[in-house]
């Protein structure tokens, strides 16, 4: 065994899982943190994590919460566990930085935030592309007012997130499958964060047309801030389309994609069954056969324009193209390969120096009010109105 | 004076203003058409005409109307005078084309449809980017089936209308001024066409954001139609983006666009008094200084994609991008230098055949439907539900 207490923060991973995966680069380049323990179903996921780490993997939660080398609860499970799990970290006094949807209904992040009140831990939200350091960027140019007042923000994302190798609940809503829980979730903090936080309205419609993936796979939504600023989200997983054409196809993960790959994904369903599904999907997860690619540029999510009294700011994840009254000036966005480094800070800050990012558990809750109102509009046809969301500190009076 | 009657079709001029200028060239070079009368309030407009084209002017639309040789009455008056000039031209028994938007309220639309009912005469509003070639194009392959069904359409444009030179009552909406009136009506003309016609739910947000140039330049809106479609469509006229960037500086006309010119209308407006605002919205009206330039590849109206089943398309001025399951294929817009062909080809079937084009008074009624059902979801907040729309003859169900 390691030695696990080197004064950088020890981190329990909950969930060996795809989401993981996406963290782990990160998590293993960055001193600041070690992996000290780790909580999975998947037995060769356990075997392997500590034989790699050199670290205990835990059966419980509790278990792995009580661990005095834990710092911080990593909650990387499916969605619809996030509440108890992130309840019994919090129960022990630890930090939770939990995936993002906080939960798949309101009252399960309710009662993550009752439990964060009661207890010595705080609750990190991510990460989501509101972390990306070009939305900071963008945070940053709108809190300086330098060109004047932002007004509308529109966004929009083709993907073939559908027809990625799937467990069964990730294609059924109620078990929080769909675009909405997984992709609104880190459009929606994207938009939340630019406009100040306090949306007031939401209307959506909602696309679920393919019988076989049958749970909504695309939206559309106009949101109301409450200080009249306006967002414009499109998402479509259903896509032959790939928006990442437009970022030289750097990935929403940074990463590199080949071209010559076009409609892969498609192919793949094709020709295999339901069981082989689920073995690819695992394939993705963490395990003995881990094939990651290195990050070649910094994640994004999708095409962003912020239309401001005085400039139009196109957002890419190589630069900002910002069209002033009298010239387009060119921001390159830094760090250039960012990777989870932005949440990784706000981790740190949190546990070394008491600070909470704006994604805490509050935040994530708003987010996912705004997540449901989009799929109670789609089916409802009726625009919905927010009561719980919260503020971005500092951010400036729309004149 | 000319021979006036020479087989091809006379066509009489109402308003020789901007609308007019931009559909001159093609009427000019289009040897089924021949300008044969005019009538408008500037003195010096009437006399050019006078001159350049061998034809009489008038002080009244119905003089005009009345005159045998006219068969055509092409309105393309200010919007809020469409209604006395229609029914003028309508009640003389001859064919009228007018300009977007049919009118600015539904009362005047409706007393339109009714004159039209009353008359020989039949009613064409256009030209709309509806009339573009490569929106034609989409619709074949719409109705073709060969992707499956349509299900979303986005569509956008980045502009600097409101700060082009402006007449008074352009800025003031309940005049007709604003982006609204005399840009929703291109985009949803084009969504409806695309959609089948029959919109169901409109909700927007507007946007009046320059004190000096005091209508709607900016709106965002979701289109939900009969049969399940649904449409995003974004405009900013406060625009510092220009959406033509994307197509290789092809302006919405057609017209190769200088990237040298970035801010100039901005910068124009900074340094002139509403006076000189006039004369220079005078210049670009018909008269003795007419300078127009020939375009050099299709009209558009901004960036628009449309998602099926099986496809999604990426719809330029240059060419149709088709995702298909397995490849990209890329389709030529031909005509590639259509220019208002369209609506002329539409005119001509009219007159000669008896056929009227989808693009009839009770189409353009129902686009002015859905436009102010923009306005008024804008102010209100609330959803708005169309109750006065039409088919696309020949529309395959949405599965």
């Amino acid at each position: 065994m390691q030695d696990r207490h080197t004064g950088a923060i020890g981190v329990g991973v909950v969930g060996l899982g795809r989401a993981f995966m996406l963290m782990l680069a990160d998590l293993e380049n960055d001193p600041r943190f070690n992996l000290v323990a780790a909580c999975d179903t998947r037995s060769s996921a356990r075997e392997s994590f500590s034989s790699q780490y050199a670290a205990p993997t835990y059966s419980t939660v509790k278990a792995l919460a009580d661990d005095p080398y834990v710092e911080v609860v990593y909650i990387a499970s499916p969605h619809q566990l996030h509440k108890d799990h992130a309840i019994a970290a919090l129960a022990a006094g630890k930090h939770v930085l939990i995936e993002k949807p906080i939960a798949i209904d309101l009252a399960s992040s309710r009662a993550i935030i009752d439990a964060a009140v009661g207890s010595k831990g705080n609750v990190i939200v991510g990460p989501s592309h509101s972390f990306d350091p070009q939305i900071e960027a963008c945070l940053q140019i709108i809190k300086s007012g330098k060109y004047g007042s932002l007004r509308m923000i529109r966004t929009n994302y083709y993907t073939d997130f559908m027809y990625r190798p799937r467990r069964p609940e990730e294609l059924r809503t109620e078990e929080g499958g769909g675009v909405v829980f997984s992709q609104a979730a880190h459009q929606v903090d994207v938009v939340r964060l630019l406009a100040g936080g306090q949306t007031a309205q939401v209307y959506a419609h909602t696309g679920a047309w393919d019988r076989k993936r049958p749970s909504e796979g695309a939206y559309t939504a106009l949101l109301k801030f409450e200080n009249g600023i306006s967002a414009n989200l499109f998402y479509s997983g259903f896509a032959h389309y790939d928006t990442d054409e437009e970022f030289q196809w750097m990935s929403e993960l940074g990463i590199k994609k080949d071209p010559a790959q076009y409609g892969a994904a498609r192919r793949l369903l094709q020709t295999i069954d339901d069981k082989t599904e689920q073995r690819l999907k695992n394939l993705r997860a963490f395990g003995p056969d881990i094939n990651s690619q290195s990050p070649a540029g910094n994640e994004h999510f999708g095409g962003l324009v912020l239309t401001f009294d005085q400039a139009d700011i196109r957002v890419t994840p190589q630069a900002l193209y910002i069209y002033e009254d009298e010239q387009i000036r060119t921001e390159p966005v830094l760090p250039a390969i960012a990777g989870r480094r932005g949440v990784l800070n706000a981790l740190w800050a949190l546990v070394k120096d008491g600070v909470s990012p704006v994604q805490d558990g509050r935040w994530g809750h708003a987010t996912l009010e705004v997540c449901r109102g989009i799929l109670t509009s789609g089916k409802s046809g009726d625009v919905q109105i927010m009561c719980e969301q919260v503020p971005v500190p500092g951010y400036p009076d729309v004149k």
